[in-house]
C-alpha cells in the first residue's frame, strides 16, 4: 500500500502490531481517528500509557491489580482453602462473570507451549509451588485451563509439581457446551463427556 | 464487566470507542500490550499522537498530504483534465492500487447522509465547484462513489451542482464484480449490467 503520508503510515504500521489487526483495519481506525476531535486520539493515547506504566500485579495471586494484593485475594468472602490455576486475566474475568466460584486465583501469565518456546520457568510456577507448600490452608487446586495441548501439556506439569503436597488437584469439566448439538460435537469431546458421564440430578 | 483494575477500565473504554471494536477485543488488544515491552505502548500513543496533530489535507484536493499540496496533484504524470470525486482517503489509496487511473483526486470528507446528519455543506463540495469553475482545464469529472443509497444522493447532488460547467461527467461502472458468480448476483445488479452492457472487445 501506498501511504499519502509519513505519519499515517507510521500510525497504521504501530497499529497493525496489534493482534488481529491488519494493514487496512489498521488504516480505517487511523482515519477513523483524524476524523475524530483530537481530544479522542490524546485520551486514547494516555490511557493506553498509563495502563502500560502504572498496572500492577497482585503479589500473592499475579492478577492484575490496582494495589499490593488483589480485590479478591483480600475479599473476606472467598474460600481461601480452594485456588483456581488460569492461563491470564481474561480467564480470571470469564469465571468471575460466571458468579459459580467463591475461591482464590492464581495467574500462569501464560501457557506451557515448546513451540513459542514458553517453558515452565516462563510462567508463574514456581509462586504457585510457594503459595501451597508454605498454607496448609489450601485443600484444592483447579485446573482451569483450556482443554488444548498447551493446556493439557501446563496441566501435566503442575500435577507433577503439586504431588508432594496435600492437596486435591482437579480440572474444570469438559463436555458438551450447553446449548451444544449433540450431533455436531467433535468425537473426542462426545467420547469424554460418556466416560466423565455424571449422576443425572 | 468488572474489570480489575481502573487502568485496564479507562484502556478498554478508549479502545472500544474505536469502529468495530467492542469490549472484549479492547480487554483482548489491553492485555496484549500489557504482556509486551512498554517501548511498543509508547510509539503506538506517539505514533497516533502526531498522525493526529501533524497530519495536513492537499490543499487542492483535501487527501491526506505530508505538504501544501499532495504528491498526486504535484506528480507531472498525472493528466490535469480528469478529476476523480471520492468520499475519503482509503478509495484514493483503492484506486491508485489498480495503476488504472492517472487523472487527480477530489476527496469529500464524506457522503451525503440525512440520517447521519451529514450535509452538502459538512463535505468539500464547495471546494470542487470553485475547483471547476475556475479552471478550464478540467474536462471529466469522475463520480467515483459507492452504489448505495447514501452515494447516488451525493453523485444526484453533485450532477445537479456540476451541471453549468462544461465538463462530462461520469460514473464508475456497476456490473457483475471479476470473478463473481452470475447466478449468486442481486437483480438490481444484473438488470443494471444488462442494462449499461458494453461492446464486447
Amino acid at each position: 500500500m501506498n501511504f499519502p503520508s509519513k505519519l499515517i503510515e507510521n500510525a497504521v504500521e504501530e497499529i497493525s502490531k496489534l493482534p488481529g489487526i491488519g494493514k487496512k483495519t489498521a488504516l480505517r481506525l487511523a482515519l477513523h481517528l483524524l476524523k475524530r476531535d483530537e481530544k479522542q486520539t490524546l485520551s486514547l493515547s494516555e490511557a493506553l500509557v498509563a495502563m502500560r506504566s502504572k498496572t500492577r500485579y497482585c503479589r500473592q495471586c499475579h492478577n492484575i491489580s490496582d494495589d499490593e494484593l488483589c480485590g479478591i485475594c483480600t475479599g473476606n468472602r472467598r474460600e481461601q482453602g480452594v485456588i483456581c490455576v488460569v492461563e491470564d486475566t481474561r480467564d480470571v474475568l470469564a469465571i468471575e462473570n460466571t458468579s459459580q466460584y467463591k475461591g482464590l486465583y492464581h495467574v500462569l501469565g501464560g501457557i506451557i507451549s515448546p513451540l513459542e518456546g514458553v517453558g515452565p520457568n516462563d510462567l508463574n510456577i514456581e509462586s504457585l509451588v510457594q503459595r501451597i507448600s508454605g498454607n496448609t490452608e489450601v485443600k484444592e487446586v483447579i485446573l482451569g485451563l483450556s482443554p488444548t495441548m498447551e493446556g493439557d501439556t501446563t496441566a501435566f506439569y503442575l500435577t507433577k509439581r503439586l504431588k508432594p503436597f496435600d492437596v486435591k488437584i482437579t480440572t474444570i469439566a469438559r463436555g458438551i457446551p450447553i446449548g451444544g448439538d449433540l450431533e455436531y460435537a467433535d468425537e473426542i469431546t462426545l467420547g469424554r463427556s460418556i466416560v466423565s458421564r455424571i449422576v443425572f440430578e
